[in-house]
């Protein structure tokens, strides 16, 4: 598999703002009062238990950019598996910068890693099957690029990015338009001709009116397994089917064993835990 | 309790950047398509499972700065609990509006609400003991002072907010310096008066030579239960005692019987679930 | 016809840059010497030519933004025509800060009126045929999003945003892919649900092979009528059909009457002159 | 001639958002599923019609900032003439990246290289004559100072870059002061003696009262060619003359013929189309 | 005296870069510890020594930043005189969030009313001479437009505001040109019609050559006071003639004594020492 | 003594700001004009007067960022004392590039080296006693940290940085508490064990009140030396001793002798006048 590195004129930003938030207007004192200036070292960042790495494109720049002679030589790349114990990559340079990028370096790659894990897991609990693993909008404010990033790492693939690149029907908007028949019908004179719909339903009935109406996915929400198969067996390839509702890598299994297209976890970008990666210098 | 409301100068650029990044060039299809301008809403953040509120400053300020229009009434502050199903605010205002700022406001709100519920659940494992429960520098890149602030709202307490307001001196700072004593001195000759220094212990002989060199504080790390009592017996109140290494609500209370002052939970931050939050429209 | 307002958010960092471009650090020099603090004037913006207006929002944010006490009141509506002489909007308030925001404000309402203007023109040309005019990415650097909203405005649909919205095959895609079915097959693989591809078509036999491939839409670039004729006939509904290439007023008719659903002009973005409006004094 | 090259620092904040605003937060879609990583291209932006050249330092940021391995190599620089079917520039590098920046690099290389196409247009029109062709503040929001400069590339001079750097008293500061005389004895008060002070005249009365005040310019608006001719020959060499008003290549040899120093015309900056470039790939 | 009031729009990054320094991720440890929310208060910013003030919209809108329901009422103006002890402003609202604002607010005001009341004294040691007193480039990095502001404030006048405003020839231009009458030739060339040009002079030989070429201004440097006099009666009125050189209260009477125009003062900007003033809270 | 380079990262910002600021849309007018491309100078940055060096990094940067090719070689470092017409550093390449920055890069480097060299004109005042020189938060806005530096780089010390970085209890912090024993009791319940607490003290009776509390540090202000004496010899090493209150290099002396630690001088951030440095192109 071949990941698109992430552009760096995207994450830059994020990067450096971390850096500046770690530094502040004095510095990393302690490194700074203890660690003489120009003494070379060379670490390794190791895994602490096996996981799923993503985020060496971030990782790297908030070295380089504290110092562009700190040279970090990847060894496991993003996407790939790392186990417990396990050199990601080595970092040699100057060891007062390096000890001053480190935590910044760390926390994008230990957060994203621990997406990239999470989607992992569930992505193998429905392999065999045809479901792909989706994220949500769910994301940590400012993330958003960077996670979805990571659960494509992962073997996951995206939902929407944002309000903007495709239109996505909820319950509320139904509400408010009456019925999902008159609510497809407003997204489809509004749309334009490269953005898809697709629309929540939470019983047959309604998934019947949108079918009607050529939604071209159907977000099946919170519906039991027999309920989700028969909606799939109804749906029978007019629309990508969605199901989602607090999916985990044990529930995953019987979904996708419906047929069911995507499944979508929120719980990937909002909830993963961080995947345990430390900075070990070696002698 | 009253929790000091985060500075809106600081907290802007976060909930802006959330926004811009949800709405992209073509803002929120769905809604512009479906939902009539002028339609007012009423609504409430309803939570769907228990815990600890924090955040509501940037929900607010989401829902502001898409329209200033938007009423949003507090009913449970951030640092009080909410049970399942309790009404933590009621927006009110247009519901167009509310819609496109709904997912941002949920997203700070649920992560932050989801660090301080976490951080509750360990400081009440510790209670009646006399430990603090201490966030660490393994934040979300660009969240640190709102992460540190949710902490707070759970009940817990804030260690260095970044490498410039303290001195913590690691493994690998007091191996360039060939031991925690000159470690120490380079420390203390560098630190302006108004700087603390702590500094990484291992075990109970670097324990002596620290106190020896009047750290004013030493992180016992990854420690048995047994060796913790023994420290914190040992230090006997010339130095601030903090004991980290993986700490969970379970392990916690054995390390608070020790004595100690601090117990670092790295997991608050970088690993807490977010807590389940909802918009539900009212009729 | 209701056009949903531009997000504040979205626009205000552009006004902003716009009058800081024209202030400098020295201010309005003239206006400064000449114009006494506190003089109050009523102003109105008049369009010197007939046209179809957009960029209100813009125009009365770059009044607020110096000066919140300078009142603007909207005569015609943004996406409504304005004939020669007709008063698009009063602007009442201190003369001096009137003056100071008058040149940035009729930029914007100049700029984006000319493009709605434009986007009409061409409107009312296809108009009695199914074609909708859209616009491109060939737009004016930093503006994209408030050129497709003046394109809306001006009865014209948008085409993708960038080049994150949508998937639009490219002759230079398909030269390295070895071929449109294959190009449509690693952008299928490639693509989450929600994404559609279209793909440029330079003959027919292309055509057939996208068709195959089961594209969303086909852009038939520089085509003669009479072979969009028959591309739309062979393509008969399976596929959205695009017209491009240089098409101008006086071309759509003939294009559009192919029973093309779509015809793109770049030049509404990135050509289209300005409408000429001006800030009249009034007694 | 030579070209004073754009400050990188000044232009790259331009170049870096509308790339931006390009990409997203999923990057270019198509490209990154179709074009393998690595893969080499040689490639050439070529003009599809002639015109002067100006933007290269933009076209080349674009470039750089996607990925520095991109190198252009400049075959016509900014103020030549390019024939149609000529080769501007040579872009050798990656194609994935090649293929991201290059709508971003045509857009800037389009719009300025029109306005010195534009510009040039005028000036030949008004060869051996003494009439300096000049732009006004009518520019595109946010891009006045590389407008400008696109100005200058096609032979043209400037007039004030905003606000702040010379004083420009027209019809409403007049009307305000209470006439010509009382307007440009404020404004002699005021200003640094550095600042030259232009003032807009409609008639020959408003002319002899702004020379007596001793105005350093004088903007001659909308005047017939006979009454302009009569308005230079009254100035005679004492102030600086400028004709304006709707200007085009057609009417501005007469207004050039009267011996007026400078004839500036909006239309170069607000409403010059596009000139039509583009980039073919090499076998 | 009326003081053209400062842009919000221009000052509010200085001041909100400003606060955001001040508060770090942490806020006001100290005043969030001890004062309750809530809690108002009466101060007043008073002189501790007497000065011209200036930079009032600076501190109201560093108030206004951390809560908008402080109240600032001014006094005394910027451009007055305040006397030891003088209540320049009354602050009126929550102590607590004017505590945290108090020293970004009195960092603005104490340095730009110290640059204004080195003006003044300036100022007023040449009074009844017709010499203006004019700052200079040598400005606080970054505040520069503020700092022009002090120095009207004062009582004296502002010379080019940056590279781009006017074009000033220096001693290594004129050496790279090989003399003053190139330089000139070049720089007149090259100038817009409202650029004013004016070149630097060591000795009388250079002063002939540039009135020659007829500098707009001479910039007579470093010229003892009989020198001076000999260059202002050559001048005779043909050019502004502007005395500099480590000009002092003391000094700049002779200076003025000659008829000169100008006289430049550096260590306006870049030396003079801060006004003290200070926040009192009232009973 | 070795100096802690300034982060890039950290510095870059204002660096980028000031040149702007001085460049505005149009450039340098004078040296575009005047100055042949390509043409190669050799200059040096030479001081006018004697004094500490500091701020090398930022002006380096200044040149850099307006062309990489400018080479700065430094002869006096940071933190060193330079004569009278000393080198400070060399300057060679392109001497368009290096005019236009000249004067951004001797505005940083004048500033912050007469911080350095105020600094240790009262440094020196002291030597041979116990006191430490600290400055203060009364530093030019938005220069906070690089004016920090520059103390260091003078030979003192640094107070906190912010309002963030430690507690500094003041007399109206005291008066709305009800006393210095209440305001120390709330200061530590909310402080983390990171933070150490400073109290001002303006008479015996507070201190011992302080010393009761366990204050780590006391601000003695504005006390006689008598006074000052007395309070040292009450605190008896109990706690860190500051004195403040108009200090000069005269007063120094005998406040140093009371035995004091720290000695903090708010005039060095805000008063201290600029280092006179030029550049001089060599032949």
């Amino acid at each position: 598999m071949t990941l698109v590195p992430l552009a760096r004129l995207m994450v830059e930003p994020l990067v450096r703002a971390a850096l500046l938030e770690d530094l502040g207007g004095a510095g990393d004192l302690t490194t700074d009062a203890i660690v003489p200036a120009g003494l070379a070292a060379r670490t390794a960042m190791v895994a602490r238990e096996a996981g799923v790495v993503a985020g060496l494109d971030l990782a790297k720049l908030a070295f380089a950019l504290i110092d562009p002679n700190i040279a970090m030589q990847v060894e496991i790349d993003d996407g790939a598996t790392v186990p417990t114990g396990g050199v990601i990559a080595r970092v040699n340079g100057p060891a007062r910068e390096i000890l001053t990028a480190e935590r910044t370096a760390l926390n994008f790659l230990g957060h994203l890693s621990g997406i990239a894990t999470a989607t992992a897991s569930i992505v193998a609990a429905v392999r065999g099957t045809k479901a792909k693993i989706v994220c949500t909008r769910k994301t940590t404010p400012g993330l958003r690029a960077v996670e979805k990033y990571a659960v494509r790492a992962g073997g996951g693939a995206n939902h929407r990015f944002g309000l903007y690149d495709a239109i996505l029907i909820k319950d509320n908007h139904i509400a408010i338009a009456g019925g999902i028949a008159e609510a497809l019908r407003r997204a489809r004179a509004a749309a334009g001709h490269l953005v898809k719909i697709e629309v929540e339903i939470d019983n047959l009935d309604q998934l019947a009116e949108a079918l009607g109406e050529g939604a071209d996915a159907v977000l099946l929400d919170n519906m039991s397994v027999e309920t989700l198969a028969k909606a799939v067996a109804i749906v029978d390839g007019r629309a990508t089917t969605e199901a989602s509702g607090r999916v985990t890598p044990k529930s995953a299994p019987a979904l996708a064993a419906t047929g069911v297209d995507l499944i979508s976890v929120g719980w990937l970008t909002h909830s993963a835990p961080v995947l345990d990666i430390g900075l070990d210098f070696e002698d």
